[in-house]
């Protein structure tokens, strides 16, 4: 099959399901759409491989990566660019997640991205909103999700209140139900625990306000086909969940005692494991913030993925906005950023050519970092470079996965001082480093004075700095600078030479 | 001799020398003013035993211990609130600063506190502008110590900019100039590398202007000194440090080879070692700022220690207005800190006595914490009691030590969560955490609702709270937080217990 430049890749490897989608751009009157047009699942339930050492077992680990090498051939022919893998709660407390992510680009072909849990809720919202019929009021989205839970407040496409707990349907599951038995204590303490968490957000929640409330994950799909399938819902309402069927489904499931031994009508088998989890986090999500009914919408994570694709590709890519956003909230000195980013890119494109979606990486990462490199002033002067680098890493930052917020904060920790630091450090990009420190050293001054021209290169001794000799003397504290530049490359084992051009 | 209640005493731990004052707090019809009547100096040179490892040798620590036993003499009968002693540079780099710490509280009788640099410029500035005339314009105050130097650019009492660069007297003379060796080239060298710390600061510190430049440190004191008792100075200058008069002393030096084989009129014997890092220092701060005169100030540190510890007997303690500006810049929800500290101060009370001192103290920073504790929502909503931690941990602010800094980081990363990050901990108040983390969870709901009465002790079995037994029927969810909190507390082998009061 040849690909068509429209078709747009999205897969979601969750704590209970992986799932890949295939979307195409359509153009409409209003606007692109994205029309889905084939999808796949596997209930790999990644989140019950997790140990209480926060480790993820080999067997976790190979259901997960059968699932993806599916995925990938059928992703073979889509360009780097037309496809984002993300993936969620269980990869992100995995201690072990690197080495899978490893394995997982692998069999997939494509990198895999762990995003944060409020970077995981704007994904959802933007999903959602393009799924749900518009309405003029603001609308709450829950996703419950095997390892977390995403609450989103927001109206038309925009979220206003973003929110990510630490409860899921996967951990709640084998934690409240163990061996899968269901009992009214176990119920009880399930749903207590579950309102404690969102007993913290639900107070600000409350106070916005929203006119309807959505379920968006593969949990409440479940939770509202087996309500409706098996009659527990009130005679007049036909979709959806209701607090009424909640209740009729905890007691048909108590009774039982297990999901297993229920006789549920349309309960599916891989759903068995997660349901008594789920629906009592669903429980607790009613109760806590005060919910009759709520409308059902699916994939809502995957369908933003895609959405966010889309916007990149036509130059609306949420992480320019959110640089410009950390600029102005942390006061950033403009003129100096961008005249380190300005410098610091052009050094970059002096080095040998690699491909081209490289360099445009290259080029982003370099001015993002200059934008930001100060911005850890905010907490203290005195190794305000690690601030920075702290922020970054830690920090909500719209349309950053954790993988790029880590090459950033590289960036950022490496743009001054010893470079001893990253000796031991897997993925550190040598080339954008000595272009920041480079650039980032020649703008001390913090003003606009000319530069003479400077030439770079890098060859198999290292990197090499070439600027004018008159220069060089006229301005002995900048020499002197660079060499000490030098001094640092070379006790890291790496080449940093000065030369001198007579004119 | 009996103490008066007006004597306050500060102990100054530098990195080139030890000192004492006690200054008598005198009332004038301009307010308060200190005189000071007596004053003791050992030249420990205890940066000269920080080692490449940045450990501190035995040598250098039993120099300082000495003098702090004669220091401990002086201040036998001086109350603890009256007496402060604070260390710079080389104890806050210094990897075995919290042995020292504690050997010198013992030998000093009074505890020790490392400040931050930017503290240490505000104390300086505070110390400089109570002893220098005043005039209408700016001044800007370098304060050269052993281990770092501090810039300040201030009007009246209130200073402007603040910054401390790692450039000190001992450890420049200890770089460039071995064995007290001074040649042209090492001298060149060290000015340079003096100009390149500056050189990031300078650009700000020239914007802003000054219209009196002043040298506060030993070192600038003695480098006047000999430029004036040498004659080096132009004719028409009496007092103070001239560009041309550095030149002279910076040739005289390289001339002879060493400060040792200088015969510089009125060079004392404690002053060799240091004074061509010293005066490497003072040329570049003359070379990057621009200045070509200094006046001379000395003891501004420990002046300004005194003057802030007046400041909080009389009820105006910096720290204080520190946290309320950190409560606006971090936007805190200021009703439910208020909730907080009000509830966790009150507990306080209730536990069994302790001597006054320590319960104010322990009020305090159960305010502050409150105050603080969800600071790091600025940066990111996950974890954000550890980015509370972190900002507390490395932000300037002043008023509080770096010891402050420390106590008030652990009672805001431990107000939720695991304790299991305590057991290791050396200086954890426990009864401050039970304080915070119960009103912490009580005041959940965010809002003003009324809680019931609330009694707690403290026993050998651990602490208990008891609550009416209506109410906790009555709020299953609070209950069942309280009785996971104390899970918590058991699984560090700590007791808490919940106990229910029939009315």
């Amino acid at each position: 099959m040849v690909e068509t430049p429209k078709l747009l890749a999205a897969v979601d490897l969750g704590s209970n399901s992986f799932r890949l989608i295939v979307g195409r751009v359509e153009e409409t009157a209003a606007g692109h759409h994205i029309q889905q047009i084939d999808a796949m699942r596997d209930p790999v339930r990644l989140g019950a491989g997790l140990g209480e050492d926060k480790h993820l077992d080999e067997a976790a680990q190979l259901r997960g990566l059968a699932a993806l090498e599916r995925f990938g051939e059928r992703l073979r022919d889509f360009h780097p660019d037309r496809v984002r893998a993300v993936a969620t709660n269980t990869l992100r407390v995995a201690r072990n997640a690197p080495e899978f992510l490893e394995r997982a680009h692998r069999a997939l072909g494509f990198p895999v991205e762990v995003i944060a849990g409020r970077e995981e809720a704007r994904l959802i919202y933007a999903g959602a909103a393009h799924t749900v019929p518009p309405i003029d009021g603001r609308r709450l989205v829950v996703d419950i999700g095997g390892g977390s839970t995403e609450f989103i407040i927001g109206a038309g496409y925009q979220p206003l209140l973003l929110e990510s707990l630490y409860i899921g349907c996967v951990s709640h599951s084998l934690r409240f139900f163990p061996e899968g038995a269901i009992t009214e204590q176990g119920m009880r303490q399930a749903v207590l625990a579950a309102r404690r968490s969102i007993e913290i957000i639900a107070g600000q929640y409350r106070e916005l306000g929203w006119e309807q409330s959505i379920g968006s994950s593969g949990t409440a799909r479940a939770l509202a086909e087996l309500i409706e399938d098996n009659g527990f819902n009130d005679p007049d309402v036909a979709h959806g969940i209701t607090r009424s069927g909640l209740d009729k489904l905890r007691r048909a499931l108590v009774k039982a005692g297990s999901a297993q031994a229920s006789k549920l009508v349309g309960l599916k088998p891989d759903r068995i494991p997660v349901l008594p989890g789920g629906l009592s986090i669903m429980i607790g999500v009613f109760d806590e913030l005060g919910i009759d009914y709520a409308d059902i919408t699916d994939g809502a994570l995957r369908l933003g993925v895609l959405y966010d694709l889309m916007g990149r590709s036509s130059r609306q890519d949420m992480r320019a906005v959110t640089v410009e956003g950390f600029m102005q909230r942390y006061s950033v000195e403009r003129k100096q950023a961008e005249r380190i980013g300005a410098l610091a890119v052009s050094l970059y494109r002096q080095l040998d050519a690699r491909d081209d979606a490289a360099r445009e990486e290259g080029g982003m990462f370099l001015a993002w970092a200059a934008a930001l490199h100060e911005i850890g002033l905010s907490i203290g002067h005195s190794g305000y470079h690690k601030h920075s680098a702290y922020i970054a890493s830690n920090a909500d930052m719209p349309g950053f996965s954790k993988t790029d917020q880590s090459r950033l904060a590289a960036l950022l920790i490496g743009h001054v001082g010893k470079l001893g630091k990253f000796t031991h450090a897997a993925h550190v990009d040598w080339s954008w480093l000595f272009c920041l420190r480079t650039a980032v050293l020649l703008c001390r001054r913090r003003a606009d004075v000319a530069l003479p021209d400077i030439a770079v290169r890098e060859s198999r001794h290292g990197y090499e700095v070439t600027l004018p000799r008159s220069w060089a003397e006229a301005n002995p504290l900048t020499d002197y600078s660079l060499a000490q530049e030098a001094n640092e490359w070379s006790r890291v084992g790496r080449g940093y030479r000065i030369a001198y051009a007579d004119r």
